[in-house]
């Protein structure tokens, strides 16, 4: 008998039947020779889940069904190998953030081994609360019907409350479609959070209305745990047309509450904190964490650092990002993917050639330089945007 | 001027005048040859602060005080540099998940930064809401005056709440001081979390009635955001003697959240999810992430995984990490270290020769597999901890 004799009041029969037979998978990079790699894809499935030495676990169904289950094993090249792995729906509680344990909590450190891709199946499926807007709810909401949309952030930290909002009444005048909060404007004392954001929902909707255009202002809601909703409220009652978060450090969790409240505002999802993960071999691949992760958490629009500039994330890692935002996940819709980071004036052709017309151009500090005047920048953007998005079409 | 005239009516008065002075700083490795570590110090400061092309930033404030500063820069060994950075108080904006994010946030996505220390300076950890049990508040809660505490987990996944609970009075019965869920316990259907939680904590009541123990139960409250707190209010009802989180999951400002509440339990942080800060070089080294890091949040015990074991930390990094529990950090408390993850009865003693009596001792596996009787186990484990410590003194 296994387990010592620990385990002889163990009721087998019961585990088994609380097993309803729903499964997840995660597509795991393993690096090594197959010898190692086929050691790592064993170790996984019982350290993601019993995390209990195999030999001494009690026979039948923990050892059978509650521990991961191998269901593919195939080189991808020399010295890499992808294992499927499949998990009972049971081992996440009904729980995305113990779906995120069971996929790479404990193993998160331990080398050798990448998340490669997230295969959620029906159960964990159910659980996301969105994207409740995605594509089509962001275009609806900010009438621009084909083309790729304009994005630009608030900054720098350091300017009052109303020379923030100055830019935001400029960037609407523009034509700049989405204005957010830089990620690091919180509740500083140079403009807060209530001040900031009433004062810059007001220019919007100003300008909006003075030059007839349908900007959202989005605010970054990113804060302590107790904070994040309430930040969230306020920001709608100011008018707020989406919210941005970091889920690197506010917590996944607390973007799924955004996602899945009563608010009804679309969920910008911000990468900063979350770079160890994906520019490292022993992470997740930025795919699987800015594309599907970030969708299965309920973001609309989800930012990453595009390749060329000055992140390391390479051309095929994006435009794969890019793919994880549209391709079929369940009945989940299409998010925003959002390359941002050394995005300029020349290189707009080149994005709207990589990424199709369904993309938001996260233009900052090049946005801001490209001319003396922050309006003309803008138009100069944004024309350059619908010819690049025509000569598409 | 710069700026290209887009901040003509920016008031640098203003902002110069809600500076006041205090700076946390952080300490970063940075890889490469000289020229590309001094680039990469400079971009720190601009990337985590104003996030905005440096040469078109208003002069002023801004530019001068609202940006990093590089505080000291000096060659660590060939190839690596150590890059001391200061930031205003103010861009914290007296939130601890915005001072990581000053930290870390962006360039986490960049390559050959590693975060090598926290220095928090006076306003940070005015902030900062613990540990408020430390080591001698554990101590106090468990009655055991100076040898290391012997830590285990209740696993695994799969048992029912009752089977657990008669696990967790074995654990008591045989002298473990602190016995803990699993981490990958939380609300499966198996064990539901409230049922769980009251079998468990009752099965600790009452073995030490029974036995004279002094035991506590730490339940685990990683959940989605708007469950920890109140989990953790359940688990304070049933009794629970701490709680343990992994932030890495739940996000920092849950724990910082459980760590600043009424009520009054020590907190256990559980390092799942961080792995890939710790183990790669772009990241965050184990002992400013394990330790600085989970003691400025609130934690009064901090896991990480032991070298030699079946995880890849060193015995430098994990002595780090001990270290950091303990090392002056203005007026906050020592906090226990926790190594786990391959303790066995056989390295007790070169345990205790390394980490001292101020620590935790977390064994699960090696405990349950030992012997053929749990309880027997346990008196093994805790005579040998006995043994070892008294010959340290």
């Amino acid at each position: 008998m296994s387990g010592c004799g620990i385990f002889e009041k163990y009721d087998d029969f019961r585990t088994k039947n609380l097993i309803r037979g729903g499964r997840f998978s995660v597509i795991y990079r393993l690096f090594g020779d197959e010898a190692a790699a086929r050691r790592a894809a064993e170790d996984i499935r019982v350290e993601q889940t019993v995390e209990f030495p195999y030999r001494a676990l009690p026979d039948g169904t923990i050892r059978d069904e509650v521990t991961g289950r191998i269901e593919s094993f195939d080189e991808e090249k020399e010295g890499t190998y992808l294992a499927e792995i499949s998990f009972a729906d049971e081992t996440a509680a009904g729980e995305l953030t113990q779906f995120l344990n069971v996929a790479f909590g404990n193993i998160s450190i331990k080398r050798g081994i990448q998340i490669a891709g997230f295969i959620p199946g029906e159960g964990i499926l159910s659980l996301c609360p969105g994207p409740r807007f995605g594509v089509s709810g962001i275009r609806k909401l900010t009438g621009v019907a084909e083309r790729p949309m304009i994005f630009s952030a608030l900054k720098p930290m350091g300017l009052s409350s109303a020379d923030l909002a100055g830019l935001a009444w400029k960037l609407a005048e523009g034509g700049v479609d989405v204005i957010k909060d830089d990620h690091g404007l919180t509740n500083q004392v140079f403009a807060p959070f209530e001040e900031r954001v009433a004062c810059c929902a007001e220019a919007v909707r100003e300008a909006n209305a003075r030059f007839g255009r349908s900007a959202i202002y989005v605010p970054n809601v990113t804060a302590p745990a107790g904070l994040v909703m309430k930040r969230a409220r306020k920001a709608l009652e100011c008018g707020a047309g989406g919210l941005l978060i970091a889920p690197g450090i506010a917590g996944f969790g607390a973007m799924l509450e955004l996602a899945a409240s009563d608010m009804d505002l679309p969920v910008f999802a911000h990468p900063a904190l979350m770079g160890s993960y994906a520019i490292n071999r022993d992470g997740i691949e930025p795919a699987a964490l800015f594309g599907t992760l970030m969708r299965i958490f309920g973001a609309d629009v989800t930012i990453f650092p595009n390749h060329g500039g000055r992140f390391p994330l390479t051309k095929e890692e994006c435009l794969g990002i890019a793919r994880a935002c549209r391709e079929k996940l369940g009945n989940l819709g299409s998010i925003f993917p959002s390359p941002a980071g050394g995005i300029e004036f020349s290189n707009i052709a080149e994005l709207v050639g990589n990424y199709g017309n369904d993309f938001l151009l996260l233009a900052g500090g090049g946005l801001f330089t490209c001319g003396e005047d922050l309006v003309s920048n803008c138009n100069k953007f944004h024309d350059e945007v619908l010819k690049a998005s025509s000569n598409l079409i």
